[in-house]
């Protein structure tokens, strides 16, 4: 099974009670809740990074097991134009980490969560063969505002913040400028609120899995398809790395057709990739032909 | 390191500021959260839960799992008098886990969060070498009424609902109401409601590591010492059992001191089992002796 087809099984066997308080559940960056009285929506998050799935003792030093941990989840927030305000952490450890690495982790951490006025507020110990971070964060919204991926309409112009493929490509250059964006991805929370407040993006995900797979995932959501032709790269990424590498963190987003959209946003380039069109949902073309949707899925065969 | 010494570490480095949101933070069995303008305070719990260190496969059907993955979580929120609302699911499997085995898990999760009016409204997905769950719940108290740990004072009776040590007892036992008892703890609920709206508890956590070391964390929370002369048992169980057996997921509560506690709440019994003294905080005596402090820390070695 793909990761597609259990949430796919999960979600037949789901669904929200017409009077709940939670305004989206499965199928987005993050779940909504709307407490009773409350003038701010709940953004809530959780995501795993686990060693030897996600990272390497060997690539990751343990300061970045934990910036990017959090980085993560509060790319999440930032997909949905939401202030992040604190975050649970679970961490599971194997016998052999030491404090030293135990404190180098609280520290890159700590450091990302301080960056961003994020409080550390509780979560669970315990011991495991891998390494196995989880991250809860959790943010707000003013009330009914939150981006989601569904709200996509045909014609609506399908934009990318900053260039794609520097993750994967960094993933195979032990140094430099690619490296480091693997290693140290920024959550576009600046971004995310600009998108919401003054572009009134129609939706909005981050690009964790890759640009064909996300692009898809958005399309399916939105029931919407997508035609492409362009992608902006990484200096030095290939044109498969930018289409289908993961873990580049940047924003994908659509606008109403007559927004006009500045071509940087605090020196991060926002650049017009393309167009949505009518469903059927999930089809994306690219310069006219279909885009095989290659991006990361932990469960596909 | 034990765990008692990361979680002393880590909340050196982290403080409240005092304009945050966070009513509480790291220490308690939730963190609570005041939304602005909300008339409920906000629970929020992680729970890990692993194969090979919470549980194996031998002895967990894959519905035992996933229930009490869930159970763990809803017994935080009992612990606080609160209602649960929703719950988020991180889960990471093994290659050669079935689809039957997931459809399975999910079944005995999503029958105990029906039970309880519980949405699984999110999650991640992932790969790992071990079977590994953490569960995220998402609670409402009324602003203000959450039960913490910290609240006990000097001369309140100390109480737990149930018999203890029957899920000790049944870890060693491959059938019967003890191995029923391990497998299907039940989250005190109701109880917890009532223990908030009517006997006004002063304090209250539940039991998942063993009654010496959460009472210990009780009476440093709040400051206190603890005299205890008993010990409710499960039938068959021995007296180390209850005292020191983990996984009873019962609620070690107190109240003031002239609060009439009724003997028996839905079936549950609750039995006064000592009365909080002065501090120095953390330290338990039983029958005049200290009580050693024998129940489960991941990292103790």
């Amino acid at each position: 099974m793909t990761e597609a087809e259990i949430l796919e099984r999960l979600s037949r066997r789901i669904s929200l009670p017409r009077q709940s308080r939670l305004v989206k559940g499965i199928g987005d960056d993050c779940a909504i809740y709307r407490g009773r009285g409350a003038a701010e929506d709940l953004l809530l998050t959780t995501d795993l990074f686990i060693e030897g799935v996600h990272f390497l003792q060997s690539t990751h030093r343990a300061a970045d097991v934990g910036y990017k941990a959090l980085a993560r989840g509060l790319s999440d927030i930032a997909a949905m134009g939401g202030e992040p305000s604190f975050c649970l952490l679970s961490l599971a450890l194997p016998k052999f980490i030491s404090a030293k690495w135990i404190d180098g982790f609280y520290s890159g951490l700590l450091k990302l969560a301080e960056a961003h006025g994020v409080i550390l507020a509780g979560g669970d110990l315990s011991r495991a063969k891998q390494i196995t971070c989880d991250i809860v964060c959790i943010g707000a919204v003013p009330r009914g505002e939150a981006l989601m991926r569904s709200g996509a309409r045909p014609r609506d112009p399908i934009y990318v913040s900053g260039v794609l493929g520097g993750s994967a490509l960094g993933l195979a250059t032990p140094r430099g400028a690619a490296r480091r964006r693997h290693l140290y991805p920024e959550p576009r929370l600046e971004l995310g609120k600009y998108l919401r407040k003054s572009l009134h993006a129609t939706a909005a995900m981050d690009l964790s899995d890759g640009l064909s797979i996300d692009l898809a995932r958005m399309c399916e959501a939105s029931e919407t398809a997508a035609e492409i032709d362009r992608v902006p790269q990484f200096r030095g990424a290939t044109r498969e790395q930018a289409l289908h590498g993961g873990e580049d963190y940047e924003l994908l987003f659509t606008v109403r057709p007559h927004t006009r959209v500045p071509a940087m946003f605090r020196g991060i380039p926002l650049t017009r990739i393309g167009t949505m069109l009518n469903g059927p949902g999930a089809r994306v073309m690219m310069n006219g032909k279909p885009l095989a949707v290659l991006g990361h899925d932990h469960f596909r065969t």
